[in-house]
């Protein structure tokens, strides 16, 4: 029995689908339809695996035929070999230049917030991260701003003309996060939280999705494909350290997930140093070796006095630590023949 | 600066409160309070650690005074070194007798599901697992009945009259779970969606939680700790096999967390063969080392015919394997000076 | 291409081996030729699977013909699915009966050493284990008595009446080992020493193979067939923990790693709860579940006063709590049908 | 009580030890010796720790005094954060100019041997790899061509050049490998062989020591420990894997493991992208990626014909591959300021 996945594009009508359904009926196949953000996924059956494949690619509203019993069929290599470019508010992901997210772990009050994205932008980043929803282990630790923290992420947005990536915790707060980030990350513990997945895949948000602590490189990719099916078509990857025996480091940041992940996907790829090793002095080396191993871009944390940092301190970066590690990874980018992705020049804000 | 919590009774009025932080405010320390289902959590800070205990114990609406420097001050070991008895729906977890929990991994029709209870409880299971939304590492797996499948569980818990053990994985489904299950299960991969966790305390139903697939003893107790700060009384641990390099069996189940556990937490700690090692061969081995190691219980797959299951068939037990080991485990017992916790004589269902 | 080993007994002789090196040449084929022991390993390759597999089995003098495209084609599962019973000393391993094997860490002195050896006998051991090579993570530990202690060995054994298992370490002391000890260890760190291997297996002595800190049970039975390929005919196996990324015990013993072995091999089992742990307080709970998962033994360490024991006191149990322990084994033992094996009155000291 | 080691040249006589030995008992003090190679090891204690330190520095022939409760004293940092190089028959490690060492993984015969020498030559490597003695997990896969290899080994050395690093696995074949080979390699499994290490650490030859499969960093400096206590002074580490849950790749190749040696040890660090990955198309990125986080050298298996090698083909590059390597990591280390290590130009071969 062959099975094939086929993404429409948004113009698809009832009678468009009816005809397919009856074409393949023909077949004596059979054809599931979800909902996929404004398109529809098909999941379509039929014993003559050549006569399916040729009725969903007539089809003039079909977008994508790839055989679903692949590992990962919407997050696997495509046919050509080719490469997805992820663009964000501007920034794009996977077009050749890396590029450089930077902000504090979380946004302990505006001032620490609006200084660290005015040091990072100058410096070169092309985007901001600050975390508004923190995952912590114990209950009784910091858990960011929370709620009362996105109308700060809106206006630093503005102010600084960075695109904000943050991450949300709860499907309830999928539509808040949504109308102020520019991308939405999914972070390590919750990569396999399959519903807050579905809801982010149909919110058709951009998403940075993190590899879980003890997640394989298919388990991730799955989970990607969870955001695929479900209508999302802006998904960067984001290797963060894996779970292993070894605690010289916080985690171990798998540098390898790099190579790997452009053999067995078309969407790109980047790494946290900082979550990754969880200490600062790491992060540096491990950083240019993200880079030279071919990762779409870096996402590091900074703030302006690390020592107090209510979160990850001993992981962040100082703003002089930080505009020196930029400037050596131009160079770095410069030996492999790019340069670092520009900021986007967003609109300026709202009068 | 000392750091207690404190759970108030569900009778605690704003005039008790108000008394108390006016006394730790004479301490010249500070109390934040927080919603814990129908009690409150009292987060008390102050110079003296004395005076600071001796002002909340005072209150005749605390019932729990911990030190909050505790690596997981709610869910460690309590001072007399006594154990918590979690009764649900008249079975006792960690009263001394092992409580057996068996079923299908997930209801694929009504007439499997009641074949599946009925042959179970005969064989001596008190309770009764059953999957309906199933976590899956793709999304094109069968995922459960679902929502739909919630009658279908009614109907079953009223007619074998077994209480019932199932999986939420969304917030959104929590109150229509909690509506019909007995105790509502955390699986692996949520077990640090603190989102779920944070509501599922607030809803204060009893919660089996499982352990994450690299999450550290510590972590799983931490995870335990969100509940209990939420509002949950009844919670029950489950240890359902770590991820490690040795891929001979799916997961190393790891039977060291039984007394591990048992030196570090109060909680009742049950433990799950059937995912842990992934081969029904291994379940009747493991069944009995659990036991034998001091578990207040295992959580076992059963299917009539495990070679045409929909999912996890390799793992579970046939009718007659299950008799047979929960035969074999009842001579365990009585080995160890107990035997099985009985089923709790379920009410009549309603007319 | 089929290949085949052959082992053949220790009477075959030159003109048995031309005779059967001309039958399957005859068959297109060919033979490589290795000692084993006072034995001979025969590899053997040629088109005809059948007509191979014949060829071996009609010469009088080959004991044991094993497809050599097996994952480890003498330590693997033998055809009618039966257990090698190991018998070291009169103490026999896998005949049904667990073996309790207890000692010091390292003999540190003659009256530790003696006065411990005393007490695990009276309490039921059937075996003696004492560390006198010691490997350590740093040179500067203490090492064990060393060439030293073996005097030191054969007196106790004589004095105690019972078998003696102990590690070497270098192929240089191996004569000197197996000269005194009944049964030599390899340890976790030297479990793919191959050259040890070789010439242990060559030595032609029982051997007790600990599990690899970070070996699958496919690695492990590989070293197993090390020993076998060269001439061992008794080894048991021995699990001792694991490296994972679970501290919370020193390692993470793994019991699965019995009812995996006991599929994959017809070599004996047994259990190393106090390495395997690391801490003395669940040696008790994780021996009671070796034995109910169906270990072959125990191999637990014991000193009269742990807390100033000079290596791996935190793991040692008392006298007492040997004594206590062994209680309850027996009772296990007995729910599981069984008993204990009896320590194997040796042959008194000469005069 | 202080502890320190102090390491001696090797002009040290009697007499002077008597002396020191003199004022060291003067301080209530006690000193243990130990040869270490050509010189002494001095293993001292006093409860004055300063005047223990002075008498130990004081004496005209002691070289290094350091503290010996640190974790690796003789491995770990040196006081002024100064690193060691490394010199090998004219190849600097931890110069400044990583070391480029290449090789088939096994020599198989001398033609493919001579045939990847003058390859990799060519093509800018410093120095050769050839396996002679291989550790493979099976008895019956290929070993390497073992003591016969050793004087093929001695004359492509001539012929082409270039230093050589060959494996050994056992105590037996140090002294007929170390009189051929220019530096000597510890495999990962013989990490924790402490004989072999400290027999390598007598005969004083260069040591490139790989890490165990499941060491900690900890681990392997007290590997290193054991060679540089017993008298070796040129110690090269190789990163070359761990063992972790993921088996995208063979092992996990743990970058981090660079920047967290160069702060923990004075020792070089290189990397083994061939074995850490297990994938040829892996190799180029994660070269170029642990040159970017600082290693001092890499050491790579090329294979004239990958597809056809006896072991490893999977992780072997061709010739076309390498030099194209090779090219692009001249480039990277250009970005970085430095250059690859030349070949050394050795005396030509004896006429």
């Amino acid at each position: 029995m062959a099975k094939y996945l086929a993404l429409t594009n948004d113009r698809v009508t009832e009678e468009h689908l009816h005809d397919l359904i009856t074409s393949i009926g023909g077949l004596g196949g059979d054809v599931e339809v979800r909902q996929s953000g404004a398109r529809l996924l098909l999941i379509a059956e039929a014993l003559a695996a050549e006569g399916l494949e040729a009725a969903l690619t007539a089809c003039e509203h079909v977008r994508t035929v790839v055989d679903a019993d692949l590992p990962h069929p919407l997050a696997g290599p495509v046919a050509d070999g080719g490469r997805t470019v992820v663009r964000v508010a501007g920034v794009a992901f996977g077009a050749g230049r890396p590029v450089l997210i930077a902000g504090p772990c979380s946004a302990e009050n505006p001032q620490v917030l609006l200084e660290t994205a005015k040091s990072v932008r100058d410096a070169g980043a092309a985007m901001l991260r600050v975390g508004m929803f923190k995952p912590r282990t114990s209950p009784y630790s910091f858990h960011g701003l929370g709620r009362e923290g996105i109308a700060l992420l809106s206006g630093v947005r503005d102010e600084i003309g960075l695109p904000v990536v943050t991450e949300v915790m709860s499907v309830r707060d999928i539509d808040l996060v949504a109308g102020v980030a520019d991308m939405v990350q999914v972070g390590a513990r919750n990569m396999q939280n399959y519903s807050l997945l579905v809801e982010l895949g149909r919110a058709g948000v951009p998403v940075l999705l993190k590899r879980g602590l003890a997640a394989t490189v298919s388990e991730w990719l799955n989970a990607a494909e969870y955001l695929l099916a479900n209508g999302a078509s802006d998904v960067v990857l984001c290797e963060r350290g894996i779970r292993t025996f070894d605690r010289t480091t916080r985690f171990t940041l798998d540098l390898n997930a790099v190579p790997v992940v452009k053999e067995r996907s078309h969407l790109p790829v980047i790494v946290d140093p900082s979550h990754g090793t969880g200490v600062a002095r790491y992060v540096g080396p491990m950083s240019a070796a993200a880079l030279a191993a071919g990762s779409d871009g870096l996402i590091i944390e900074v703030h302006p006095d690390p020592a107090v940092a209510l979160s990850d301190g001993d992981q962040s970066l100082d703003f002089d630590e930080f505009a020196a590690l930029a400037t050596r990874l131009r160079r770095i980018c410069s030996a492999l023949g790019t340069g670092l992705e520009p900021a986007p020049g967003l609109a300026p804000a709202r009068p």
